[in-house]
């Protein structure tokens, strides 16, 4: 197939990208290296820098002679939840804005199919665990709130207009692949955040909350590898029907604590890793993890890489080698 | 207060400017016309023909000699239900993107107050009746979809930049106000409908249903005066606070069925008005009743035209008038 990949120069997009063009598919990727980085565009991509709201049109062109691409996978979007919270323009315009001007273009150019990167956020404080794609949607941020309205939209569409539209709702994705991980200048992620420790990058990893009602009182989520993640995007490409739009919760099924996590990245990395307690964050749910039974049931998706261990060593890899990349480049 | 009214030119925006005006307000009406009427908005008020998305940055200004207005309402929208699932495009464009422009406006220009007309249909097929503000939202068309979306941008924004917001989630809107009324080119509510029958502009009414679980089997709605409506926008504008967004449920609490309402119509004008059974249609609710108790409760809001005939009565004295004008027009 040949696939337009938008955010392809980020992490998630990056290795899915990887993963495409090792099966054989042509890609296309679109970055506006506003938070990506274009030495992540995997080999063997055309890579197009700009914005993908103002590029949409002219990449997809106006179907006249059929359209270019089998498919599009949507990654490109502003996802700090806490810089959401203090500038919601930029995430109303930046997520749901590009993204409708990207749904016309598909429309207009007949482009048959859509996977769009949703995430756990749009659910918001869960009501019961594990959660199910059915369960109320009441995101506490305006992140998750910018990503549940284009959910909203890309249903329209489906509908309407016949588009082929899978929505992955990730929840911790994890780990890297063949040199393409997660290093953001605004780190918020967990186990990134403990490595960085253990680089002596930053001093100590604070636990936000320890009297939550879980095992050890820590928060616990639900961590996907994202190469296990960039499968399911293949399987929606591949199981999506004309004029309908499916929800997909991805995520392992198995909760890790914040002090699991940090014994794990102390194992990989035999490193002591300092650890602060701190009170817990408004709005931090104790628990939250995914039930995937739909896309394992509907995809046939069976996630590979599930031991903690495992992630955080191919995280800790991926960050080790980039030291040692960044240290060559200052030297040159 | 100085107000801006978007869509004022509309039905449920024009009774309100002219509430407002008849309150002491100062108006101006903003609204492209596209389903308004000039001559619905109030003597009184200044008008502005054009689409509020283009026009929000002008009208409101750029904040440097203080904010031009106390306060904007939001009426203006694509609210056809049948339309947005035919044309989402048209529903994500004309009401989302157009209210991010009025939202951004509003941010910088300092205009401290915000009412926005939310609908019932972010809230799709209720769990449990009446429905209260915090059930869950899963809107079952792009409208309700989009008025959602409009929802979770207008919480972020008021969280983020102090906008003392209020969505009002309205029911069944209906009856009329001083020339003011329903009458729509493309019409799909059931009292204006069923008057048609009156007046001999329709053959007769569809009863969509007549095997739901209501005590007479026909559907159940919860229609409200839409002068009560205007006295929640004037609480509204009182009440709100800085950096809030509250959303209230506007309905009268009581449900009517429509074998009650064609009865009313048939009482008020005194004519037969034939009505035919018809199969369920896709999609619609069997009962769909608000609870305004946060309403009753936050706002001193007392809905005072609760009565069907009454309601039936000035929505029929609207129609009446708009054909006598009509037929003196066309003798001109």
């Amino acid at each position: 197939m040949r696939l337009l990949v938008t955010g392809g120069a980020g992490y998630v997009g990056s290795v899915c990208a990887t993963v495409l063009i090792e099966r054989g598919h042509e890609v296309v990727v679109v970055d506006d290296l506003s938070t990506g980085n274009a030495d992540a565009v995997p080999e063997g991509a055309q890579f197009v820098e700009g914005d993908i709201g103002e590029l949409a049109a002219s990449v997809l062109g106006d179907g006249s002679a059929g359209p270019r691409f089998d498919g599009v996978l949507h990654f490109a979007a502003q996802s700090l939840v806490g810089e959401s919270v203090l500038e919601p323009e930029k995430y109303w315009r930046g997520n749901v804005v590009t993204t409708l001007s990207l749904l016309e273009a598909i429309r207009v150019s007949g482009t048959p199919r859509l996977v769009f990167s949703s995430t756990a956020a749009t659910y918001g404080e869960p009501e019961s665990s594990p959660i199910t794609e059915s369960d109320p949607t009441r995101p506490t941020n305006p992140y998750g709130a910018t990503k549940l309205a284009i959910d909203h939209a890309i249903t329209s569409y489906s509908q309407a207009y016949g588009l082929a539209a899978t929505s992955l709702r990730y929840f911790n994705v994890a780990g890297a692949y063949r040199g393409a991980g997660e290093n953001r200048v605004v780190e918020t992620h967990l186990i990134p955040l403990v490595l960085q420790v253990a680089l002596g990058q930053r001093e100590k990893i604070s636990v936000f909350g320890t009297d939550w009602p879980t095992p050890d009182g820590t928060a616990v989520r639900d961590y996907i590898h994202v190469l296990d993640l960039a499968e399911a995007h293949l399987l929606a490409l591949e199981k999506a029907s004309a004029g309908t739009h499916t929800i997909y919760n991805l995520g392992s099924g198995a909760g890790f604590s914040v002090r699991e996590v940090i014994e794990a990245c102390r194992r990989v990395t035999g490193l002591p890793i300092e650890a602060a307690d701190a009170p817990r964050r408004a709005g931090d749910p104790a628990v939250l993890v995914a039930s995937s039974e739909r896309a394992i049931a509907e995809l046939g998706w069976r996630p590979a890489h599930t031991d903690l261990d495992e992630i955080v060593a191919d995280a800790w890899t991926f960050l080790q080698a980039l030291g040692d990349r960044s240290h060559a480049a200052h030297r040159d």
